[in-house]
């Protein structure tokens, strides 16, 4: 049976290296490739993509995790036998319900998508989007009946992103978020404003560059395992547990590119930190959408936006960017902190973020079940931004059209950016409560304690149990969006007194 | 019928984009990766070039190419049809006759051969090679016994690299290179050297690369379809025709990485210039080993160590790297043109380089033959070395162990750099008949001619024409060592006056 297992092994070694090819082919191309690649470029990812879902449907994979149940059975559930035969079951499960056929229309009909997306945006025309939208939302919906869903059809769609989390689950949070959120965001838009003039300026890019690489190292990044490199949207991506790749853009007239670092190093530390011995396996990687989002949101914001991080690294910012010489710390950290309705979601503060997914995710659930035609997304949107964040719209660009996720009615993701942020905020008590006060830690450039705190509790483990069981393990409960409202409560009584809070 | 084609292409499509994925892994590996990530890589290689060859010998390929040779027949043989299916089928014959166990011990063997070259070479250790030596030839006699040849067995492994060309022409071509060589080198070991101590002394990296790229866009390169990387053995790959990217590596003490960046050039143009519809199919590649080493090696050595050339660029250079100030352009050249016998065939010159080629060529053979134990390399090395340059190898390093490509005794490889210098004269003496006068050209910056006169008689057919058809229409002959010599006989008189010519 061992040798079964091996053979187990050397295919989902296979499907691994084949994902990994994909991914340095899609990182070139939004890092390195010369523009006029671009077409050759479609064709390598589409190949790519096909030969590794043939691997992954290969009917040889589904007979040997059937044979190897027996071999499972006699491993502990938590160890690595057992673990990599039931999550590749599960991954082989999912797989197989898709006939090949739709998986192409999907592809085909989301790429059509995406370039009308780009038109319709430039040009705030919505007409010729409409097409795409309802083609789009048609195959979303023949994919989630693929499942035959006996319950809510979103949670379908959530499963790709948030395994085990149902529908459910995610409204009740999101009530209690909006609840509380949106009277707090009432009060500050009527506030003073925070000034954050500070962050805007000019600011050169080598030196931010600089200031960026000198926060990563301080924070684990090294050069044998660890890549920056320049990009248009910024992102992360793994070769291999030793091979971690974040992208940025710096800007010269501000400096989110530095903070997009320490987002993106999140997510990167989390791939570098899984148990290496799970290199090759469908452990190798995230357990899911919110628990990666909770790594990359608490180092950009928990961390790289607290005081006790800015009084470490304040004077080298000071040094690299002379705009920074005579604004003092507080005055810098309360600027990063500001928090004020803004359209778009990418430009968000900590607190005003989570209504921009909570009203996407409403309207994705009210699409999939019909309750809303997509000829009506537009003022459907505009009316929940009015209701959430008071603020309407000028033009698509900045209203529905603004994210790149529906262009192929991508559903199901947005949810775990907010559920990202609710963790973020339970995993930081947990580990203040294990490791004491880390201001002291971070003040004194001392991060790696935290970081080997999320190893041991979060991301060694990879995929091996799933997210509900993982946080159960970790802080004794589910997602529990308390800790977090009253963490952004906190934040606000300090920027704004108790007038708001 | 024509369905059937469209099926072929979308086969030799697929195999296309697995190469060229492939290929990124590679580049990725020479210039990117973070050094950890090694591991991970060679199971990702191996794995997309096992899915790649699993693509290129599937029976169903076969069968295609068998019910299309009504079609092929019903097109003019240089149609692209038929030229992609007469291409396809060769390519698919041969890649069947190996059986996938042999190819998988080869790959491995050869992968345990290149490491233990790395240890032997630096601890001067013959004996520790000897038997991975002996495995990889017995593996590569078992390589060319899948050909069942009739004529010389090294014709197989010549094949691989010079397709239609046989050992017994390259025989009487290095006979003759032999004939007239090994005295020049003689007469030039005794006249008075060439100083080139200019070449030597403090070139800043950052000038050494503006320098390189000035150069390469004169000739042609554009930012939007061309990239140059750093790399520790430069070498050129193309992720498609319009995705260039040449590697050099610039060292403080020399300007080796400007000349290399020259010579790569030259691959790459051949590969930006092939017919663009042919992209995704076999014909998209450069036609033989030999004629991509004649693009590198006129680009490198006839263009790139010329007078005129450098009327043009030696402003530039002198401006950028200020210890040319007060070298004059003559004696820059001189310097550049230098013949000297030495040890190490990759610095070797124009004029002594195709003897430590036909070396080598003559050692394969008698080790494929079984004329030579591979205990006695070393001694055989050396006895040529010493008769063919009148120098002895102090060690192995700069001996029998100073090249990558016996580790794993990849035969068959070597003559084709000397036939490349043999072409590269043919085809230049050819297009300036065509165009006059190169070096007016070249003086007013003018390199586009040259690139048109190559794009319209070599690059644009890709593997169209079988080189020796290619030759036939260019140059109306076949491989001719005696354009090549007599422009070493003019280069030698130059460089040392009539006493050494």
């Amino acid at each position: 049976m061992d040798s079964r297992f091996d053979e187990l092994l050397r295919r989902l070694g296979a499907i691994d290296d084949l994902v990994r090819a994909g991914t340095l082919l899609g990182w070139d191309e939004e890092t390195k490739m010369p523009v006029a690649g671009a077409d050759a470029r479609a064709e390598q990812r589409a190949t790519v993509e096909a030969v590794t879902h043939e691997h992954r449907v290969d009917p040889a994979l589904g007979e040997l995790l059937e044979e190897l149940r027996p071999f499972e059975d006699a491993h502990d559930r938590d160890s690595f036998e057992a673990s990599v035969i039931r999550v590749a079951r599960r991954d082989y499960r999912k797989a197989v319900r898709v006939p090949p056929e739709l998986r192409a229309e999907l592809e085909r009909a989301g790429s059509l998508g995406y370039r009308a997306w780009l038109r319709a945006r430039a040009d705030n025309d919505f007409a010729t989007m409409l097409p795409h939208f309802e083609r789009n939302l048609r195959l979303r919906r023949e994919y989630v009946s693929c499942f035959a869903p006996e319950g809510d059809p979103y949670d379908v769609v959530l499963d790709d992103y948030e395994p085990g989390t149902t529908t459910a689950e995610v409204q009740a949070i999101f009530e209690r978020l909006k609840e509380r959120l949106v009277p707090m965001i009432r009060s500050v838009a009527e506030a003073e404003p925070i000034d954050d003039s500070c962050l805007s300026g000019s600011f050169a890019r080598e030196a931010q560059h600089r200031v960026s690489l000198a926060i990563l190292e301080a924070w684990g990044v090294q050069e044998d395992a660890w890549r920056l490199d320049y990009t248009v949207h910024p992102f992360e991506v793994s070769m291999g547990l030793h091979d971690i790749r974040l992208t940025t853009r710096f800007d010269e007239d501000n400096i989110h590119g530095i903070l997009s670092c320490l987002h993106e190093f999140g997510h990167g530390l989390y791939e570098r930190q899984i148990d290496p011995s799970f290199a090759r396996t469908p452990l190798a990687d995230g357990v899911s959408s919110a628990i990666h989002e909770s790594q990359s949101r608490m180092w950009e914001n928990l961390v790289g936006r607290r005081t006790s991080t800015w009084r470490h690294f304040y004077p080298l910012l000071q040094r690299e960017l002379p705009a920074f010489a005579d604004v003092a710390l507080t005055d810098f950290v309360r600027a990063l902190n500001k928090v004020a309705p803004t359209l778009r979601r990418v430009d968000a503060d900590e607190v005003t973020y989570c209504l921009h997914v909570i009203l996407r995710f409403e309207i994705e659930r009210d699409l999939l079940a019909g309750r809303l035609a997509v000829r009506d997304l537009p003022d459907a949107f505009d009316a929940k931004m009015r209701e959430y964040l008071g603020l309407q719209p000028p033009d698509l660009a900045n209203g529905v059209l603004q994210d790149v996720h529906w262009s192929d009615m991508s559903l199901g993701y947005f949810p775990t950016y907010a559920l990202g942020n609710v963790v973020s905020v339970q995993l930081w008590e947990r580990a203040e409560a294990d490791l004491g006060d880390l201001d002291e830690h971070f003040g004194r450039g001392e991060f790696a304690p935290l970081a080997e705190w999320l190893r041991e509790h979060i991301h060694r483990f990879g995929r091996t149990h799933e997210p509900r069981e993982l946080l159960f393990r970790t802080v004794g409960s589910g997602m529990d969006p308390e800790p977090y409202l009253d963490y952004l409560q906190r934040e606000l009584e300090e920027l704004f007194g108790t007038s708001v809070a």
